[in-house]
Parts: C-alpha cells; structure tokens; sequence
C-alpha cells in the first residue's frame, strides 16, 4: 500500500483519462476496491465536476463514506449539485457525528437545506451536538451507541445488538443503562461473546469505569482515551445520564489537530484548521502577522540595550561581533528547554508543583552544557580568531568575556525557557505561546546585559 | 475523572498511609475500581517497595495490565523481586506484543530469565518479534489474531472466536486466511454478528483491504491506521502471508512518539525515548549539546561578517542597535514557513512536487507580511526613536534603510524556510531538522549581508 508517490500520480492520470473518455463503467470498477479516504483524496486531485460524478458512480454507502472525507468546499459544492432525493440519500447513511462536522462547516443557506432533508431523528441529534461549545467532549460525540438494561440476558443483548447494530457507530462496547438513562455500567463485545446465553447481564457488566463530561475539554478526553487504550469513552452530562460516546477515531483526529494548534503555536504561529495548501495568502497572513509584529516591537528594547552601550562598543568593537553567537546560542539553549517541558506538560508528564525539579534539573543541564560550549569556543576563539585569522583584538580577556558571558546566557536562557510555560500553565494560559520566539526575544535581551556588564567588569570599559 | 490534581494527591496520602499501617484489605479495596494506568502512576509516586507489594495484592489480570504500564526501571525491579512461579504466572497474562515492548528494554540477565520461564509458544512469539527493525512495523505488531478460513460458516467462526478470543488481542476484526496462510479476506466481528448463522465466511467477508509490511515503517503504518479510521491493520510478510496484526492503540502510542520526537529535533534536541523527569541531567546533557555546539560555531560566520562591515558600523552606529531586531524578525518568519511546511509534510498534505506551489505561496506571504511590518517599523522609528526619544540620528534615510532590509530579509527568511525542509526531504533527511534553530542561523548571516547592502546603497557608506 505504501508505494511510491508515482502509483498515485498514475491512478489520477488514469482517472482523468476515463472521466475524459466517459469510460464510467470502468472507472467504477477502478474506484471500488479504493479505501473512501483515497477516492477523497483522488476527487480533490481532479477538476471540480468530477466530485459529483464520482458521487454518482458509487454505490451509496461508500459515496456517503468518501462524502465525509471531502474537505468542506468540495462538500459544500456537491451539496450545492445534489437533487433534494439525493441529499436525502446521503444523509440517511452519514452517521451522526460526521453529519455534524459537515453541518459546522457550511454557510446557512446550506445547513438549512440539510436540515430540512434529514429525518426527525438525525436533525434532533444534529441540533444537540450543535449545542456544546467548540472544544467540547459534546461536539465530538456520537450519540449512536448501543445501550443496553441490567436485566437483559445475552441472548437478549446479542439480539438487539443485531436488530439496532447497523446504525451504530460502534457495537464493539456497549452501554448499559437504568431507567433515568443513568450509566451504570459497560460491557464490549468480547464479554459478551464469550459469556453464556442466560448469563444476565448485570452480573456481567464491568461497573468501574471511566465517563467523561458534555462539557470537559475535548482534548482531555482523547488524551483520556489514548491512555487508557479504550476504543470508545462514555459521555455523560451533569446528572450522569448517558448521551453519548466518543470513539477512537475521533480521538486520534482530536489529538492530531491538538498537535499541529501546538507546533503553530510554537512557532509564532495562530491556529488555523485547514491544511497548508489549502490556506489562502490572505488567511496566512492573518496568522502570522500579529506574532511577527509584537516580537518585532519588543526587539526594540534589545536595541535600545545596543544603544546605551554605544561607547563600550566603540572601545573594543570586536565585542560587537560575537553578538549574533552569543544571542543565537541562548536563544537555542531556551527553546530546547521551553519545547521539553511544553510538550511534557501537553503529555501530562509533569505539572506544576514539579516546578522546582524541573528548574533544579535544568540549572545543572545548564551548566554542564554552558560550560562544555564556552570551553570549546574559548579554544576556538584563541585559535583560530587570534592566531589563524591574524586578529590581534581577540584577546584571552575578550575570550574570556564572551565565554563567561555564554554560560551565564545559556543558564539564564535555560531557566526562563523552563519556567516560563509551567508559570503559564498556572496561570491558565497556553504554556506553547511561551515557546521559541518568545523565549528568544527575552533571552536576546538578557544575554546583552550580561555581555556588557561582564565586559565592563574584565576589561573595564 | 478530571478532577483536580488535590483528588490525586490525596489518594497517594491514603495508600502511602494504609501501606504503612499495613492495612492490605483496605488496600486492595481502595485499587480495585481503578484504571491500570493510574494504579500504575502511583507505583510510580510510591517508594520503591510499593510496587511488588501492590502487585501481590491485585488478582492476576490486573497485576499484569499494571506491570505493562510501568516504567521500563520499575519493572526490572519488579522480575527482579517476583519468585518464579509469579513471574511464568505474569508472562502467561500479557499480551505477546507488551511481552515484546517489556523483553526489549531489559538487560540481557533479565531477558534470559523472562525467556526462561515463557511457554514455548510465547518464546517463539517474542523471538520472532524481536528480529524485526526497532523502527518497524514487525517490531509493534502482535501474533495474536482471530484468524478464519473461507470456507468456515459464521456459526463456525463465532465458535472459533469463542474458543480462542480470550487470548487474542482483539476479536473486533479477524482475518481469513488460505491453506498457505496467504491473507485473502478479513470480517469485521459487526458483519459477524449480523450475519446469518449459515452464511459462508468467503461469501461475506471483505476482499478489498489494505495490509502493511513487516518492514514498513511503523509510522507509516500507524497514520494509515489513522487515516482510514481502522482499529487493527494486517501485517504481511514479502509473500503476503499473514504474521501479525497492529492494534489502534499501539499505532496512537508510535504517533505520539514520533510527534516528540518531530518537536524535539524542531527544538535542536536530539529525540531520547523517555519522559522529561525521568532523564538524567548528563543524558539530557548529550542530547543538547551537539546541536548547540554546532550552531554556536555557524554563527561564527555572522560575526565575521559583522567584523567585515566594523567601518561602515563606525561611520553609522545607529545602524548596529537594530541588528536584533532584523535577525529576530527574520528568523521568526523563517521559522514560520519552516515549522508550517515541515508539520504538512508529516501529516502528508505537501510532497516535493508540490515546491513550486509552496514557494509561490509563501513568497506572496512573505511580500505581505513584510510590508505590514516595515510599515509600522518606518511610522515607529520616526515618531518613537527620532520624535519622542529625541535621537536625531535615527534620519528618514536609515528608516528607510532598515525597513527595506525587513522587507528583503522575511522574504529570504520565508523562502529559505519553505524550501530547505522539502529539499531535505527530497535528498532522504528529516524535515524536522531543519527547523528554527537551523533556519535562524541561516537567516541571521543572510539578513546581515541585506543590512550592509542596502545601507552602502542608500546611505553610501
């Protein structure tokens, strides 16, 4: 399956050449045995009729399937070309978690022609989920499980398993309920085919496990479900009555959304939810502007630093030229230390009252690496700037300078990328804004006070 | 389940205390409704006696599923403390592929003693894992599968299923194989159950699947799982026989493995395998250091080309105050299109072919970007520097130089960024690699080289 770039570019060729010759019946045959996320990703390769036609080539559940890979103009434009019985045909086979991620995505005028052609059923989910805040557990649920009472057999379990399975998102766990729709307990699949046919199922049912809350964060539950190893969590609301499930697949959607929103974040970036190329100018812009702008304004005051030293510079001017080294490696030396514990914090591995470990451990990692680093440009300077290159200005007292210099940055640099996103966190901020650029514009400015108070202590200027 | 972190703490206060008023059936009472993860997390938090005694106290399934989710060091101290009949009774517990994950991480002494007192039929499993790459899929994959032949009836396959799923990592779906062991079909436990008793498996199973390769990335591997929604892969060997099968929750464990370490190398740190606190400062120390290192000595070339330009410094000095900020901003928009690029490729929206297209997009970006930014810098330099501070070296002219240089410098920064992870690539390096830190260096000595341009150009110097 995992074949090089030119299998696929062949199959887009080969589509183009049977759509071109309205050879349909072999394209059909072409495109069945494709997973829906590949014929998606063919769709979005072809001209934008071929969409509709695809649509109408496929049998409809797979149609349905490959629909909600589309990414939402295209969805938007099949929907716009559809005939009101086919729209209906679609929405019947959407399950209902994926009917409301496509519903999100529209303009209004599309999302009321929707709604008027699903069934009472769906559009009273849609209209549910709709509810829950963005982030929430609620909007990434699917409230198509199978729930099940205390007092049925297995026999009885396995038969309405059967009788209400194909409309389920899952049948792998299922739910069982009491009489206010309370969740008392779970139960997957695996139990109950392994147990007897009178087995009841109350005595079978698993009674400790973990639900999730309408409104925790969405990311906490997927973290939740990766953990755990669970395939599907329980969603409850405040009177711990069952409303729905969240299954795996979404979680990992969730989570690798969450990781990308944190790697942008990373780098200065805002947040945007649509893949690279398919971002305007305009909207990538827009992302990256306000970063690139508030840390241009706050390098102000590194030059400013410049500036007051003026005189000391022009005394020894060499200084000046291990400025960009000396900037570069504490701003390194912070980002390794701000992206090691942003990324443990997103995992959960540590948390705030570990703040002092973490500065204690930083500090010696610290000093080993600034240490290591200043011998090594201690030997470099002397001989390779005094003696290779001729530079008589490149004294031992100017090495000294500038590698006492960089391991006072690199333990400041350290620490202030440690401590910062854990103080964030607490804060209630996002720990990932205080990441590289951040860090970088911060430690710029410490390391030239620190360079030009040391200069004037070794060599008083 | 998301309480607050006082919930947590407080039922590590209560073991702690029923553990040394050794009030052991409290104890069990108090574990037993809980996750194996978390009973696991507070082995982790307990003194290091705990473990074996809490181990003793869970019933044999729930030890074992605790033992997986330990750190790799608690669990040698553990087979170190177990008699031999508890370590043969914990090895019979554990899923082939944890028993694979656990052999791996151990010292050889150790090793030998697991192999030693494994069933023959796990001894051969493991083995047979082992010889598989570290970054392989073979190496993730377990050979506990539900497999069935063509010509079973469904009566016959949930018979089977019955049978021999207890031992089986998952029955959500099983494979059906030939007389060869060749995989022709799979069917998930769904069609299984909905199914009639009589129908035959040939007849209703699925042919069109995708399998992996025993040699096949494991990341590869793991984002397909993710891509189309699967719970389980099949894995084949190079004669498509069926030796495994790559469970969901083990493909999100490798995803988020790769992701740190992707954050890691886009942070210059040299990806380790364990959480933040559980490294020592000296393995820290070494995955810092070289990178660190490197880029300190490439920004040498920055220096010198600072010392190159010292006269024209001299005659304008005004023009050294805002290098900070020209490197900074630069090396930001740098790592923007960098960070953005390299997180497309590893989701696979953006391939080599697609540089044209990436380059063409982030140079009208970039044209954007840095106008908006030289223009707020031109309005900021003449009214805050020269009006309000009164520093009347800062003329229209050296305004105008500088911000032509921003303009100049974030549309280098933004191609450099964009292009260097697809070349890297294209020629079979990580992308990841070439991220910020990298990028910044490169951009600090480019952006320089505009700088003095532009100034002997505008300013004749």
């Amino acid at each position: 399956m995992f074949e090089s770039e030119n299998k696929w570019e062949e199959l887009v060729e080969r589509v183009e050449d049977l759509v071109s010759r309205k050879r349909y019946a072999e394209l059909r045959d072409l495109l069945l045995p494709l997973e829906a996320a590949d014929i998606a990703w063919l769709c979005d390769e072809l001209d934008e009729r071929a969409p509709i036609l695809v649509f109408r080539l496929l049998p409809k559940e797979l149609a349905a399937e490959v629909f909600v890979e589309l990414d939402s103009d295209e969805q938007e434009l099949l929907i716009r070309g559809f005939s009101n019985s086919e729209l209906k045909e679609v929405l019947d086979e959407l399950y209902l978690d994926d009917a409301v991620d496509i519903v999100e995505e529209m303009p209004a005028g599309v999302v009321k022609r929707i709604l008027q052609h699903a069934d009472p059923e769906t559009r009273k989910g849609i209209n549910e989920i709709l509810k829950y805040p963005d982030d929430s557990t609620g909007s990434i649920m699917t409230t198509e499980f199978v729930d099940l009472k205390e007092t049925m057999t297995v026999a009885d379990a396995l038969k309405r398993i059967r009788r209400t399975g194909p409309d389920k998102e899952t049948i792998n766990v299922s739910y069982v309920i009491d009489d206010e729709r309370r969740l008392i307990g779970l139960l997957t699949i695996r139990t109950l085919l392994l147990a007897e046919e009178d087995d009841v199922i109350g005595d079978i049912m698993e009674r400790n496990f973990i639900a999730v809350q309408t409104l925790d964060d969405q990311e906490t539950t997927a973290r939740a479900l990766s953990k755990y190893d669970f395939l599907a969590l329980p969603v409850v609301d405040t009177e711990n009555r069952l409303v729905g499930i969240v299954t795996v697949d979404d979680a990992m959607d969730v989570l690798q959304e969450e990781v990308t929103e944190d790697i942008e974040k990373m780098a200065a970036i805002l947040p945007g939810d649509k893949p690279y190329l398919k971002t305007g100018v305009f909207e990538t812009w827009k992302a990256r502007t306000p970063w690139l702008m508030l840390l241009m304004l706050s390098a102000t005051f590194t030059g400013i630093i410049l500036t007051h030293f003026e005189t000391s510079l022009m005394a020894c001017a060499i200084l000046t030229s291990f400025v960009p080294m000396l900037s570069g490696t504490g701003g390194n030396s912070g980002t390794q230390a701000s992206t090691a514990v942003i990324r443990s914090l997103s995992l959960g591995e540590v948390r705030f009252s570990d703040l002092l470990q973490v500065v204690w451990k930083e500090l010696r990692v610290a000093l080993c690496c600034g240490i290591c680093l200043a011998a090594a440009n201690f030997v470099k300077m002397l001989l390779i700037d005094r003696w290779l290159l001729r530079n008589p200005t490149v004294t031992p007292q100017v090495a000294l300078v500038v590698c006492a210099t960089l391991i006072c940055t690199v333990v400041c640099a350290k620490l202030v990328g440690c401590s910062l996103p854990l103080l964030a966190k607490k804060l209630g901020f996002d720990p990932a804004v205080m990441a590289s650029p951040f860090i970088t514009t911060i430690v710029d400015a410490l390391s030239l006070l620190i360079y030009f108070q040391v200069a004037s202590m070794v060599l008083g200027l």
